[in-house]
């Protein structure tokens, strides 16, 4: 049986990732800052803000000792602020660059520490539009997803020939949610469904060493790009 | 049922490709300059030299009279010169624009005249390393591959929103071959094998259109990036 | 004195770096289908189809008996077709390869034979935003285009070690041209000056081989990218 | 007279550059952590530790009361630390990425509030081969090199229309230094010239606004890439 751990909300991706593993018959742990609105799933909620590393490292425990060591681990949290570049609030800055960057670095030397010594695992991450094109009005966030997505590729490169699998997906669009009113302006399967996006979150974690993909674009038919 | 058109044989992976698809339940269709050696798979074979226009239309024409519109196009075929720089003929460099990507938008433009009235189509682009980094000592296989990056980015933004998947998959590392004597020297899975970036090939052509990939970098996980 | 041969028309580009040259105290040599419209200029104008290999030798030919090899080659010039995907004609998409990519090839080969055994020199390319960015109905350009960064880049990856400078340029927006009713409703400077590319061609060509751009893109200051 | 103020030693780029700016006279103000070394410069010496925003804010009012508010602010600051990945220590990384990107976000905010009321102005950014390339070993410098490009890029988008020249400079090779071992293996011209860098920078910086880059990649000509 596989191990996956998932850490952030994510959107809805998060969940919608739980749902498709468990029924892939992997163990999943979700480890929010908030757990208490991911109690229904079919996953083991924890309790986890990403940016203190005491408690990344509690995290990891407490999943390794009730299962082992995580076979797949998704970074899926981040931060943004936004406006005018000179009404940007430093402590606002700061959040973005520690929840979007530094908290993925730390999630992510927490599983390849215990993934190296057994010689396997993945660990993924999700980024945005803001991964690859930093818009106006939100530098921020263009640096948190700019730092992350360098984050993966650097890992690529040095974890790879250890046979870690790391993966960087771009979400270039809106994920939908329950309620969204931004669906029907945007048209059918205008906005990404989060089970779709698992879905592809699932097929690169099977992808054969051979021929592994380090990062996936994903977008809507509709968006523009 | 599903029909497929592959042209090119591409290293092997049109063969695996066929096979793939034959299993799932795909009609394939396989066209080649040299068809005979396709002869043992389960496709139908077709004789196309893709860089002729006539050909090219004869081709579909022929897939369409037996099984109507494909579902999927793979362009899948190339051909490349190399050398000082200096020292390259003009005719070999002609001919790797003209195999590797004249070719290739003859080939998307039959498929999309069909596919368009239909509403719906998947059209598929091999790339190689040489599509995003040019090489010294192998510009012409540069132009061609970035000629067809071009290609397939343009095609993505314009048939997209018309429900025709476009995606280009940059296989970056040695395809294996049977009696390749470069496998040993790169280590176990040291070169892609053509069934699994066939595999790679599926899942992207099953994606939801909520959440589209126009993109996929395939290596192996001891290559060099 | 230094030597400068510019081939193609290049939407007055050509004409204001070989003014600008010419004041830097260049000998300028102008190479276009139709010279006649550059007469005027302090340049030898020559007559050349940069995409027939003979008349590219002849044109470098000529140069080289009146002046020696040049020290600076600019490749200058592009067509293209544009519409909806299913309506390009075949002989326009070939001449957009053939004068956008192929030409270059024979111009930076003739280029390159002739400066490398002087063991010095520069070959310039100039690139629109269709090299970096495939639109939608301009699938042709994109084609052109990303072939000849392609080449740009792999030249720049074998020359440069020998002393040869080769650089893309991404013009990025449109180029200003007496007359042109577009450049009102840009607001001011909100089109590219030629004689302002022009500079920045001349500066890259004054670069130090210790710190050497291979690329730079130019564009107005209220250009949307 | 134009004023400039470059924060960060960044390797010995900044003395050349202060050097040539005040040659073209500008006044120059350098703001360093220790800014005793800079002492024997034509510029203004500050104490400036760029992470503290309180400190930042002094520095530009310094500037500001003696010469008014810069024309150009470069941001000419970074740590690294590397390692393999598992050994990194915590405070190491959080502070490759406080003064590789959040600094030079403090830096370029108390730029843009001073610059926009005027309407004129110019930030430049100094990046390195991390910026577009995450490699092992290094992946916090990656984090802070990638980000600083998506707070350049973000700007550039946000500040070009207002007249503020933003731009990112990917210095892709060691920097000469006196005494700096390596030079003489790398062979003539084989590392970058700080002062060749900083002859860059102003061309960029006198570039018109018709025609302005937001980034520029610098290398050696024996340089790898």
């Amino acid at each position: 049986m596989e191990t996956a751990l998932i850490v952030g909300a994510g959107s809805g991706l998060s969940a919608s990732l739980a749902r498709l593993l468990a029924g892939e018959n992997f163990r999943v742990a979700l480890a929010a800052r908030n757990p208490d609105k991911l109690s229904s799933l079919q996953a083991l909620a924890l309790r986890c803000d990403a940016t203190d590393a005491a408690q990344v490292e509690d995290t990891f425990a407490a999943v390794e000792k009730m299962w082992g060591v995580p076979d797949l681990v998704v970074y899926n949290a981040s931060f943004r602020t936004r406006g005018p570049f000179t009404e940007l609030k430093h402590d606002d800055v700061r959040k973005t660059l520690e929840v979007s960057a530094f908290a993925g670095f730390l999630v992510a030397q927490a599983a390849a520490k215990r993934m190296l010594p057994r010689g396997s695992g993945a660990i993924f991450f999700t980024g945005a539009s803001a991964s690859v094109k930093g818009y106006a009005q939100s530098a921020p966030f263009a640096m948190g997803k700019f730092a992350l997505r360098g984050l993966a590729q650097s890992l690529a490169r040095e974890l790879s020939p250890k046979n870690i699998h790391v993966a960087h997906f771009v979400i270039d669009g809106g994920i939908r949610a329950g309620g969204d009113s931004r669906a029907a302006e945007r048209g059918e399967d205008g906005m990404l469904l989060p089970e779709e996006i698992a879905r592809s979150y699932l097929q690169v974690y099977r992808q054969h060493r051979s021929a592994w993909s380090w990062e996936l674009e994903l977008r809507p038919w509709l968006e523009k790009f």
